[in-house]
């Protein structure tokens, strides 16, 4: 059965009326007004609840996925996982109050450019979020995944759009989120699920919305992020777009590990059958034989390349991928790229209803000719082998690439690649080294952004920063203590951290509530 | 001599070509990539040496500035050092690494979603940032104003566009910022400035700019905003685009201090002939006369709103508004004001070259009636007083207004307005107790930012979280400890602060610079 077939047999393809949207938006922005009373620990429990509620009906959420996304058990409880510790995270991360960024400037009559009031500011939530959810990760980043998780932690409201691609999976994952908050004692509302486009449209385009989260493609988030643009208010737009995820292989690497390259390239582009944002689609290597010696033959010819992916393809099991439509998508994409001069096959796939991996092969020197061929995501089982001639060159490729969200260096101790990783961070938001791009932990360092086309922001959708996108900063000025919002009261009644005159102070270990399974509960250290 | 006449006298009036465009976003681009090395004290010492250099130049620069604008030399001239002052506070901020906002997550097996590899982040400077100077500020808003200084602070380039309205100015401030940045070593073509309609439209379409700040009308700044999304690439466009920043006086506050409160409205709406973004242009005041007990007379008739106001307003001497073209604007925004309908003249001025005050004045129904009464913007000495029955009646009220910079709150102890203060931190920046909104402090916890059209983004353009918005966080994932950016290395070489697995740690007071005038040199402290 297909996701298509799935979604007409199911009863959750009824799609969110007008009527509804506006009594879900209003009742959002009321949850959110109601909310804000709430102290951190209160709105943690909300997000625990909501954890342990995802987790209680875990059996039947992983077979309706299974179901409409052909993804499969393993994969699906593993980031089932992920999206209830990302919620767990958040929690304790918002208990701590570093979230608030409280910043307390008390009076001081000898300030540098004049007498100075007593001023304080700290984070507040945005109001009413919507969220769009992405086909290829139907938990982490869908109905309570990133951009939801991390709204709701903010303190807003959320209005979630469900993927057409998962309608089922969202009605369900919606009712368990709302029966935990519900259970949970949170405001009425603060969650709710809409579905269909026109529903879509109305979301973005209602005067209550503060913001938009969003995961899916260039197109699809590039006619929304025009659609914000022109509302009368403008709003943050936090599009996920994707990207290409370009791999560069050193000479010296190349010598070393190509097998070991090969092998981890091949695991990772074809990965969720490479339906991933960071799937590397792009793989640099020098010219010429794998012992390091260029005897004039490219790799296309090169028994070892292709040879040594086909071996590491050997033992994949295809599966069907995301959605008929996406398999179109997928089987143009690839075959236009092997259609365009310069480009030639290196390991030959099928476009099957489960297609076997493709890979693609071209030079440096038909890339410079003509930048476009590594700007084609090909969102499936498929990837491109570049062959350069010198590591001086590298730098100037990574140059022709667009914006990405992670980028990669193969290399190895003596390797002088300073300029090329220079590069590398502008173009990108996560760089790797002798790592593979697939696989984004929730962590406090994490960076799951980069330039457009890969996002539409400076921001993150992974990882407790992405807390950060739904909150705006409001001052104090000369207000009474009592009248002050508790995290700049000087009492520090939710023992948050505060930056007073300057200097942070940090809450003590006895106040502090441990993350959740860090030591963190240690004093500030000084290095 | 009008502005008009200044600029056409100027030989300061040349506009830039599109190739001195294109070089200047190319310098400003080169810098930018060669300035990256440089260590934050590098680069601390190039805005201190900016700092030197409008000190140096000060008498000429306010001579100038008096010219140009009208504003008077004391004025210009605590303009000026409040100007020098922020590059002072953004030199010691830097130092201080907080912007960095470093993050280290170290590799963790038993991470509670599967293991974690080594994850650090920190923040990058964007690009070139164009800004937009305003004219109601020639040195704190303008070439090295805000918006300037917090970009190179943030490691940006700066390609800057000179207000119209004080171009000679700009010309001599640029000229001093250049010199000062040459002397102290900046790599070349770091700031530069720009003339002219074409050359700005330029600079905001330009592939290699990466950001825009603005300060200006609401009119202008959407233009630019539309522009800016038109843009094949979306960049943040910071606009600062001013606001009416209603005062709320209680009844309590009223019968307690009317005099006061009316004298310091006064002097506040006509300071700087209320050519701030931060003028009070509207006041609430209970129905009634000043003892609090209500005799059915309106305030218009109530002598002693209009004698308090007339009597405060009379010794004021008017000065010629910053241009004509502004001077037109004005005039025909009071007077259409005062021609709508349940609008009144309460204080009589005029619209001379120099104009006296105008106060207008209406009621709590007229406005609920037409709530565009509200949101009517008067660039210029003049303001509206509105009489409200019921205290009850102020939330709702708030709740007609479009987003501000600030709001204020005139209250007593006793006053129950928590509902009040949640709906003014709803629509405002910075929400004031018992002051004015002029004057606008430049520290750790100043928000000089609102909710839309006070500004287009979530950011402040006034103290040192002004800076955040020039950055951009990288993730670099399994670097070898060598090849990290020295914030992100353990051994934290430039000693900012750094997030270690969850827990901050802060650089101990014997490494850490003091900042400009405060006593932040002592330890990290326990509250």
């Amino acid at each position: 059965m297909t996701a298509d077939t799935a979604l007409r047999t199911s009863a959750a393809g009824v799609p969110t009326g007008p009527d509804q949207l506006e009594a879900a938006v209003e009742a959002a922005h009321a949850a959110f007004e109601q909310g804000r009373t709430a102290d951190p620990a209160a709105r943690a429990a909300w997000l625990e609840a909501i954890a342990a509620g995802l987790e209680q009906d875990s059996a039947a959420l992983v077979e309706i996925a299974g179901r409409e996304t052909h993804l499969g058990a393993p994969r699906l409880e593993g980031e089932l996982k992920r999206t209830v510790f990302q919620l767990r995270l958040f929690a304790a991360e918002i208990v701590q109050g570093e979230h608030f960024d409280a910043t307390i400037d008390h009076a001081d009559s000898s300030w540098g450019m004049g007498p100075r009031p007593d001023l304080r500011r700290y984070n507040v939530a945005l109001g009413v979020v919507g969220v769009f959810g992405a086909s290829n990760f139907p938990f982490a980043f869908s109905v309570m995944g990133g951009d939801s998780a991390s709204a709701l932690a903010a303190g807003c409201g959320v209005v979630h759009k469900a993927h057409d691609g998962h309608r089922e999976l969202a009605v369900r994952t919606a009712q368990a989120v709302t029966a935990a908050l519900d259970a949970a004692g949170a405001p009425s509302g603060l969650f709710s699920l809409i579905i269909g486009r026109q529903a879509a449209e109305a979301l973005v385009d209602h005067p209550l919305v503060k913001a938009i989260g969003f995961t899916g493609s260039t197109a699809g988030g590039r006619a929304l992020l025009n659609r914000v643009a022109a509302r009368p208010e403008p709003i943050p737009f936090f599009g996920e777009l994707g990207g290409i995820n370009a791999v560069f292989v050193t000479r010296k690497a190349w010598t070393a590990r190509s097998e070991e390259i090969l092998t981890g390239y091949a695991g990772s582009f074809t990965l969720g059958m490479g339906q991933f944002c960071t799937k590397p689609g792009l793989l640099f290597v020098p010219a010429g034989s794998a012992d390091g010696t260029s005897d004039g033959s490219s790799a296309a010819e090169d028994a070892d390349v292709r040879g040594l992916l086909t071996a590491a393809l050997a033992d994949f099991t295809p599966a069907q991928l995301l959605s008929e439509r996406l398999h179109e998508g997928y089987t143009d994409a690839v075959r236009r790229l092997q259609d365009t001069a310069g480009v030639e096959l290196l390991v030959e796939g099928d476009f099957a209803a489960a297609p076997a991996p493709t890979v693609l092969h071209t030079t440096a020197d038909a890339v410079r000719r003509n930048p476009e061929i590594l700007r084609q995501e090909m969102f499936g089982p498929a990837s491109l082998v570049v062959e350069y001639g010198d590591e001086s060159e590298l730098a100037g490729l990574a140059g022709l690439l667009e914006g990405q969200l992670t980028t990669t260096l193969q290399a190895e101790e003596g390797d002088d690649v300073a300029q090329l990783a220079a590069r590398l961070a502008d173009i990108s938001g996560r760089v790797l080294w002798n790592g593979w791009p697939t696989g984004v932990t929730v962590s406090y360092a994490q960076h799951h952004g980069g330039p457009y086309p890969a996002t539409t922001s400076a921001t993150t959708s992974v990882g407790t920063a992405a807390i950060r996108r739904f909150l705006r900063p409001v001052a104090y000025q000369s207000f009474p203590s009592g009248r002050l919002p508790e995290p700049l009261r000087d009492g520090n009644p939710w023992n948050v951290p505060q930056r007073v005159d300057g200097v942070w102070r940090r809450p003590s270990s006895a106040h502090r509530q441990d993350a959740v399974n860090q030591d963190a509960g240690s004093q500030e250290e000084q290095p």
